[in-house]
C-alpha cells in the first residue's frame, strides 16, 4: 500500500525590528506584552551583565538568583552541543514549558546558541534577540540562523528560527570595547559594498561620527545594514541562493579562519577576504580598480587587515578553500564585488587567479 | 526605526509511505532514485544489521566499511545529545554536506535520533525513514516527530523534521522478539481504540493470524495504522490540538514509565494507561463499561498489563502526572475513549476521580 502524507505548510512569519537608544529599560514589559502564553526565559551575556545588571533590575529585568536569568559566558569555545545541553537543562529543571519563551541578551555567540535552544527545546519554543554588539546588530541577529560548532568545523549543526523581536540598543555600543566594535565594522562595510552605495559613502565621509558612536552614525548604520539584510533574508530565508551575496569575504574568510586555527577574528577575515574578492574581481575584469582602492582605504581606516599574514601559507589556504567547497556540494562560490554597492554571485573562479591574488597579499 | 521582516511561507511536505512485504532489496535503487543531489549516509541499529547484515550486501546496500553506513547500538540510554553530536561528527568528517541525505534504518530510537540529527547538521538535510518494529511502523516513524532525552525528562529535545520517504517492510517484523512485537501491539489495540472500530473487530477475530505474523495480518494493521495517523497529523502536524489523541494511555502511561525509573516499557505503560484512561472514562459516564471489558480483553490477550503493580504507590504516580501538568502549561488533558473508535479531549479530569481509579488498579 502507498499512502502520502501532505504536512500543511507553514505560514510566512514576522520578524519585527526595532532600533533606537535607550530600550534596554522597556525590553521586560516589551516582551511581557508581546509573549501572554506562559513563563519568560532570559539568556544573558555575563560580560553584559557586568557593565548593565545594576541598570538592568532598576529598569524591571528579572533578577539571576530567582532563577528566570541565565548568565551565560559567551565565547566561540563554549557554542557546542554541550552548551546546549546545559541551556536546555537548566530550561527544563526551571520547569520552562511549551508555552515559555525564550529572550537571548548578547553578541553573536549568545544569539546563535540560544537561538538554537528555543529552536529544539520541547522542539521549539519562540525566542527573541537583544543584540549587545555591533556585529550581531547588523548582521548575525537578522534572519533567523542559529547554531553551534563541532570540531570539525563552525555551525556545522543548527536550525533557522526566527526570532519574534530583535531589540537593538544603540546605547550598549557605547560599552563595547574598540575591539569589538572594529570587528562589527568589517559587516558594515560588507553590506556597503554589497548593495548600498549611500552607506558607502556615509562610511567614507562620517568616520569620526562613527567612531565616537554618535548616536545618529550608529542609527544610519545599523537602520542601512537591517534594512538591507531583511531584503536579501525574504528572498531567500534558506540560502538558496540571493541570500549568498551576505558571503562577500567569507569564502576567503573563512579559509584565514580554518588556517589561524580560528585565532583570528571574525572580522579581520572578513575584510582581507573582502580585499581578495575584490582583488579577484578587478583581475577578471568585473570591478574598477579604483574602487579596490576605496575598499582597500576604508578598511585600513578602521585598521582592518588588508593583506594577508605571510603566517599562512598559499597552499594551506587552498586546501581551506577546498574543504569549504565539498561542504557546499563541490562548488566553491565567490561573491564578486563588480562596482561600489553591488556583486555578482560566480561559481568558476579559476584557482590559479586565487593562487595569485593571495600571493599579492603577502607582497 | 522599526522594520518587519517577513519571512516566506514554507510549502506544504510530502511524506511518502510505503508498505509492503520483501521491501529491503529495493531500498537502495528507491532512495538513489529519489535522491540525486549528493550523497546518501546510512544510520543502522546493529540488531538489525546482526539479523540481515549479510542479505542487505546481497541486495546492493552500501557496507558498513566504505564508511557512508554508521552502526548505531540502539537504547533508550543513548537517546542523548551525546549520541547527537557523535553521529554529526561522523557525518562531517565522512564529508556529508548541504546537499547529502540521511537513511535511518532501525527501531523508534534509531527513527527519533537519526531524525533529529537530520534535521540539525548542517541547519537541515532531508531524511528517510525504514523502521524495523512494529511499534515504530504502527506509530513512531510518521509524523515527522523527533528529538533525544534529557535527564529531566524524554524527548525534551528535538524537532519537526517530516521523512521524505517511509519504507515499512513487514517482513522484518517476522525476525522481531516476541516481546517486541507484543510492545507494537499496545500502540495497534491504541489505534483501533482512538479512530478505527473496524481494525478493533479485526483484532479481536484475528489475534492468531497477527500473532503468526501472517503477511496479510500484518499488511492490514500496519495499513490501517498508518492510514489513521497520515490524517491526525495532516489535520494538526505540531500536536496543538488534533494529534494529542494520539496520547490516549500515555497521560497515566508516562507518569508509570516514570516512577518505574523507566524499567517499564513503553507498550506496558501506554496499555495500563488506556485501562485507566477507559476507567476514568467509564466513572464519568461517557464509555459504556462493556467497552472497557473488551479492551481489557484484548490487552490481556496480548499480555499487556491492564492492572498497576503495588510497587508503583499512588501517591508517586499522582506527583508524576503533576510534572506532566506542569510540562504542557498547566492543564493536564485526558483523551478518554467514549466508545471503540471515539475519543474525546478532556482537561478537567477530576483528580479525586484519577487517584480512585488508580487505587481500583491495583486491588
Amino acid at each position: 500500500m502507498k499512502l502520502a502524507i501532505e504536512v500543511p505548510a507553514v505560514s510566512s512569519r514576522l520578524s519585527h525590528v526595532h532600533i533606537g537608544s535607550g530600550l534596554l529599560p522597556q525590553i521586560p514589559g516589551m516582551v511581557a506584552e508581546d509573549w501572554r502564553e506562559g513563563r519568560v526565559f532570559w539568556v544573558v551575556d555575563k560580560t553584559v551583565w557586568l557593565h548593565w545588571g545594576r541598570a538592568l533590575l532598576d529598569w524591571g529585568w528579572p533578577n539571576p538568583a530567582d532563577g528566570n536569568v541565565f548568565l551565560f559566558e559567551a565565547a566561540e569555545s563554549r557554542k557546542t552541543l554541550r552548551t546546549v545541553e546545559d541551556m536546555c537543562r537548566r530550561l527544563a529543571g526551571a520547569g520552562a514549558d511549551r508555552g515559555s519563551a525564550l529572550v537571548a541578551v548578547g553578541g553573536g555567540v549568545t544569539g546563535d546558541v540560544a537561538g538554537f535552544v528555543a529552536s529544539v527545546y520541547m522542539r521549539g519554543i519562540p525566542h527573541y534577540q537583544v543584540p549587545t554588539t555591533l556585529l550581531a546588530q547588523v548582521d548575525s541577529s537578522i534572519g533567523g540562523k542559529t547554531g553551534v560548532d563541532l570540531p570539525e568545523g563552525k555551525n556545522l549543526v543548527g536550525a533557522f528560527h526566527q526570532p519574534r523581536i530583535i531589540w537593538m540598543d544603540l546605547e550598549v555600543l557605547g560599552t563595547l570595547p574598540r575591539e569589538e566594535f572594529r570587528q562589527g565594522m568589517a559587516e558594515v562595510i560588507k553590506t556597503a559594498m554589497i548593495g548600498d552605495a549611500a552607506l558607502w559613502e556615509y562610511l567614507e565621509t562620517h568616520q569620526a561620527a562613527v567612531g565616537r558612536c554618535e548616536r545618529d552614525a550608529l542609527q544610519r548604520i545599523v537602520s542601512a545594514c537591517s534594512s538591507l539584510k531583511k531584503k536579501v533574508v525574504e528572498a531567500d530565508e534558506r540560502e538558496s541562493g540571493r541570500r549568498r551575496v551576505l558571503n562577500l569575504g567569507h569564502t576567503v574568510g573563512h579559509a584565514l579562519e580554518r588556517v589561524s586555527g580560528y585565532q583570528m577574528r571574525h572580522g579581520d577575515a572578513v575584510a582581507a577576504g573582502m580585499v581578495a574578492a575584490a582583488r579577484l574581481s578587478v583581475r577578471m575584469g568585473y570591478l574598477p580598480p579604483e574602487d579596490l582602492d576605496r575598499l582597500i582605504r576604508l578598511c585600513a581606516a578602521w585598521d582592518l587587515p588588508v593583506k594577508v599574514s605571510p603566517a599562512f601559507p598559499v597552499r594551506d589556504l587552498l586546501s581551506a578553500l577546498e574543504i569549504d567547497k565539498k561542504r557546499i556540494g563541490g562548488r566553491l562560490h565567490f561573491i564578486l564585488p563588480v562596482r561600489i554597492g553591488e556583486v555578482l554571485d560566480h561559481d568558476a573562479v579559476d584557482s590559479g587567479a586565487i593562487e595569485a591574488v593571495l600571493g599579492e597579499m603577502q607582497s
